[in-house]
C-alpha cells in the first residue's frame, strides 16, 4: 500500500515537471511572438493555456486523493502540501505567457517592444527559459545546489527589468506613453515570472532539507525602481 | 479526538478572516499614504506585513498538523487544501498593499498619483476596502451568495483599471512617462489585489458546494486594454 502510494507522488512529481516544459515552450513562444510580432505564435500561447491548467487541476486532485487514501506521514504530507504550491506557481506562470501573447495580439501587426529595448527583451526572454528549465531539474532532481541557481537568474532578471526602466525613463525614450505602459507590463510578467520560480525552488528545498520554508518576497523591484 | 480535529479547523478559519482584516487595513492605509504622500503611514504598511506572513506560516502549520495528527475525510480535506491555497492569496494581497505603501514612499514627498487620477484611485481603493472584508464575510460564513458580491467588485475594479488606462492615453495626459509608469503598475497592484479576492471565494464555493473549482482567469487586463 506504501508503494502504491510513492508512485503516486512519484507520478505527481512527474506531472510538475511536465508542466515545466509546457511552461518554458509556452514562455519561448510568447517571447518569439513578441518579438516577431507573430499572431499565429501568440494564439498558440494562448489556446495552449488550457493544457497547462489541466494538468495543475490533476495535481491537485491526484494530491488530494492520495491524502484521502492513505495517512500521509510528516515528509509525505510536506511533499503533498509543496505539490500543491508548486503547481499553483506553474499555472500562474502559464498565465503570465499567455499575457504576454495577448499583449503581442493586441499590438499586432506592429510589436508591442520598440526596438530600443528588443535586447532587454530578447535578454529576459532566455533568462525565462533557463529559469524555468531549471526549476524543471530543480523538482526532478531535488537538486538543493541548483536552487540557487535559480536565484541567481532571477536576480538577471531584476537587473534586466531595471534596464528596461532605465531606458523608458531616459531622455532618449521617444516612443510615447502608450509604448512606455506596454514594455512596463510587460516587463512585470517576465519578472513576476522569475519570482515564481525562486518560490518553487524554496519549496523543493523546504521538502528536501526540512528547514522551515522563509517567507520572502523576491520583489524589490519598487525598491529598485 | 474528531472534535478536537474541528476545533483546530474553525481555528484555522478563524485566522483566516484574521487576515482578510489585517488586509484590509493594511490596504486602507496603503491607499491613503499613496493619495495623501504620506511616509509614516506607508512605513507601518510595509512594516506591518510580517504580521500577516506570520499568520500565513501559522495556517499552513497548523494545516500541516491537523492532517498529520488525524486521517481527513475528504470534505475535511478539501477544508485544508483550500485553507492553504487562501492564505497564500491572502499573503499575496499584503504583499500588494506593501507594494503600494512603497510606491508612496518613493515619491514622497510628492504624490504618485497625479490630481487628474485622483479620483481613480480614491474608488480603486474603497473597492479594496469593500472586496477584501467581503470576502472576510464569505470564508466566515461560507454563504455562497456573497461571492457573487465579490464577482461584482472585481468588475467594477476592472473597469476602474481601464479608466486608468484611457487616463493615461488620453492626449490630455500632462503628467509625462515616469508617473505613467507609476500609476500602470500601481493600478495592476489593486486589480490583481481583486482578483485575488474572487479566487478566494470561489475556493470557498468549491469546499461549500463541492463543485469542481473552475480554472479561471481573472485577469482580461490585457484584453481590455
Amino acid at each position: 500500500m506504501r508503494e502504491v502510494y510513492h508512485e503516486q507522488l512519484d507520478r505527481v512529481s512527474d506531472d510538475l515537471v511536465e508542466m515545466t516544459r509546457l511552461v518554458a515552450s509556452a514562455m519561448n513562444r510568447a517571447t518569439q511572438s513578441l518579438l516577431d510580432a507573430d499572431l499565429q505564435l501568440a494564439e498558440s500561447v494562448i489556446a495552449g493555456d488550457d493544457a497547462i491548467d489541466a494538468i495543475a487541476s490533476k495535481v491537485e486532485a491526484d494530491c488530494f486523493q492520495v491524502s484521502a487514501r492513505q495517512q500521509p506521514v510528516a515528509t509525505d504530507l510536506r511533499i503533498v502540501v509543496a505539490a500543491l504550491r508548486i503547481s499553483a506557481s506553474l499555472e500562474r506562470m502559464g498565465d503570465l505567457a499567455a499575457h504576454i501573447a495577448k499583449s503581442a495580439r493586441m499590438r499586432y501587426p506592429a510589436s508591442a517592444v520598440p526596438a530600443q529595448l528588443r535586447p532587454t527583451f530578447q535578454a529576459m526572454g532566455a533568462v525565462a527559459q533557463n529559469v524555468v528549465s531549471k526549476t524543471g531539474s530543480v523538482i526532478a532532481t531535488k537538486d538543493v545546489s541548483m536552487a540557487a541557481d535559480v536565484a541567481r537568474m532571477d536576480e538577471e532578471m531584476d537587473r534586466l527589468h531595471r534596464e528596461m526602466f532605465q531606458t523608458v525613463l531616459s531622455p532618449t525614450w521617444e516612443f510615447g506613453v502608450e509604448s512606455a505602459v506596454d514594455v512596463t507590463l510587460l516587463s512585470r510578467f517576465y519578472e513576476r515570472f522569475a519570482d515564481h520560480a525562486v518560490t518553487i525552488a524554496k519549496r523543493v528545498v523546504y521538502v528536501a532539507t526540512g528547514e522551515p520554508y522563509a517567507t520572502v518576497d523576491p520583489e524589490a523591484m519598487l525598491d529598485n525602481l
